[in-house]
């Protein structure tokens, strides 16, 4: 039987799932390899990975028979692929099954920011309502000018949403798609000056950091939202604070950061963020299909068939 | 030159947009109206009307001239027509240029409820992100089944952002609207029963007291929201606030509310219910536009011309 290691924090689900089906063994992060033996480790040939901490030349150094690593996630950043692909190691990850998931809440997010909801309700809860009136009014949400950064699976799924609130659609990718009337832009900072809300959908990895860069959020104007889905690697995020708190951009709305949880404390000062606890694909029926998929991946492999989701 | 009584909680903007159009007496309440002696109310010929306290027999009595009232708002709930018939008195509303706006809030709310995000939020504030990992899952949105209680204008502006999102579309009206596939119910119930998401929709006054009845919330599952950017007439409120606070159905996001801004306290202890401060056309776009409009049917009936939004 093939040994499977799964290294992540899981849920009891996808425990039970992985348990089930492979019988692995589980850690909670790649440095608690160093509990197993040199034996132990040689017999491990797939890897059920999920999370943001690193994987790299180092850790697969650890697994001298790895073949597969199985992300949970479409996002694969923490993986080094040229070290996997040094050693013929196959990676596979859960494209589209979360997209929808993921555009919700880069829709949500945003009218969240917009219509300020999380301070209406505090305004409501407080009682300021009472004694106080109305909430101050803010802002027209459709009709808006969106420019979406990279029009890939989870892109579309964000524009096609954002085109019912009869938003101008831009976008940026590597070369112009076919739209239902899109305005193509090769350049980020052109899309970022065209537009009232940037959403950042490009994939994370060393190709994209700081993709969004000081000169982009400069090009964005003092009523401009940033939304980001991506990766906190994809945005300058120093030069995001700072705009954010000069007021030279709006106001954000994230599901990502930079070091995950323990991001910027200076985030969470600021009245003009959405902060979300990177749950985009967080729904107990995505994740059930992103477990399923990791599984299949990893069942394939031992079949010897070929990988449903590879990414190398 | 016509002289005309402006009532109600108007910002600033609007006061300046009425003074230089009108130079109106201002009050804030019907109530004040007593504070006019009889013959500076003999002279109001035209009435420019905001706000949910009631306007009815009495106050229309005290005004022996008045041959308008024009609403700011889409909802004139709180004039009584049937009185102003008898006067010949005419009405005007605001409608559409809101449409886009309250659509917005009633998405973005069932969004927020769903998708957990005052939750999420507060548990990345808090410090538990970072000291106990995740945000626990919760629900996927898209693909759901919507029910649109009343396919006015509205009711149609949120059902075509909803199917955005994949959703099934139900909806109840009076009678069977041409729509691209949607699925027409003739009874509340059996909407209710089909749905995952009630939202509603319908006009308010007294043809629609109640009209999500205690059965019809019967008919909704654990799993069922109820979404209301109508008035808080038109759902039994306490058969509500008895299937929330019992877990007979799974939560409500709301933006009205019986006795606003004095509600039902109950809604601010539970967990599951989204609450927002009317505020649905609370931007300043719309509310300039609403502005507009009332002013411009003062304006055509001190002209002499067609309204150019009668309810009567």
């Amino acid at each position: 039987m093939t040994v499977v290691l799964a290294i992540g924090p899981y849920s009891e689900r996808d425990i039970s799932g992985l348990k089930s089906a492979f019988d692995p063994i589980f850690l909670d992060t790649p440095s608690q390899m160093h509990e197993l033996d040199a034996s132990e480790r040689s017999k491990i040939k797939a890897l059920a990975f999920k999370g943001h901490t690193s994987f790299g030349v180092n850790e697969i150094a650890m697994l001298p028979n790895l073949n597969l690593i199985a992300n949970f996630g479409v996002g694969y950043d923490a993986i080094d692929i040229s070290a996997a692909n040094e050693r013929n190691i196959k990676v596979t990850n859960t494209p589209n099954v979360l997209n929808d998931d993921v555009a919700d809440l880069a829709v949500a997010m945003l009218l969240m920011q917009v219509r300020e909801m999380a301070q209406a309700s505090e305004w409501a809860h407080s009682g300021n309502w009472k004694t106080a009136g109305e909430y101050r009014l803010n802002r027209k949400f459709s009709g808006g000018r969106a420019g979406i950064v990279g029009l890939g699976r989870i892109g579309r799924e964000i524009a096609n949403r954002l085109a019912a609130f009869k938003m101008d659609i831009h976008y940026y990718a590597r070369t112009e798609k076919e739209t239902p009337g899109w305005t193509y832009h090769s350049d980020v900072t052109s899309l970022a000056a065209a537009v009232d809300y940037l959403i950042v959908a490009v994939v994370g990895g060393p190709d994209t950091i700081n993709f969004v860069s000081r000169e982009v959020i400069a090009a964005l104007g003092p009523r401009s939202i940033i939304v980001n889905i991506s990766r906190g690697s994809t945005i300058d995020e120093e030069a995001m604070l700072e705009a954010l708190e000069t007021g030279k951009i709006g106001g954000a709305a994230l599901d990502v950061f930079l070091n995950e949880p323990n991001i910027n404390p200076r985030f969470y000062s600021l009245p003009n963020v959405v902060v979300q606890p990177h749950q985009g694909s967080g729904t107990v029926e995505t994740r059930d299909a992103m477990a399923a998929l990791q599984r299949d991946n990893i069942h394939a492999f031992i079949q010897g068939s070929n990988l449903i989701t590879p990414v190398n």
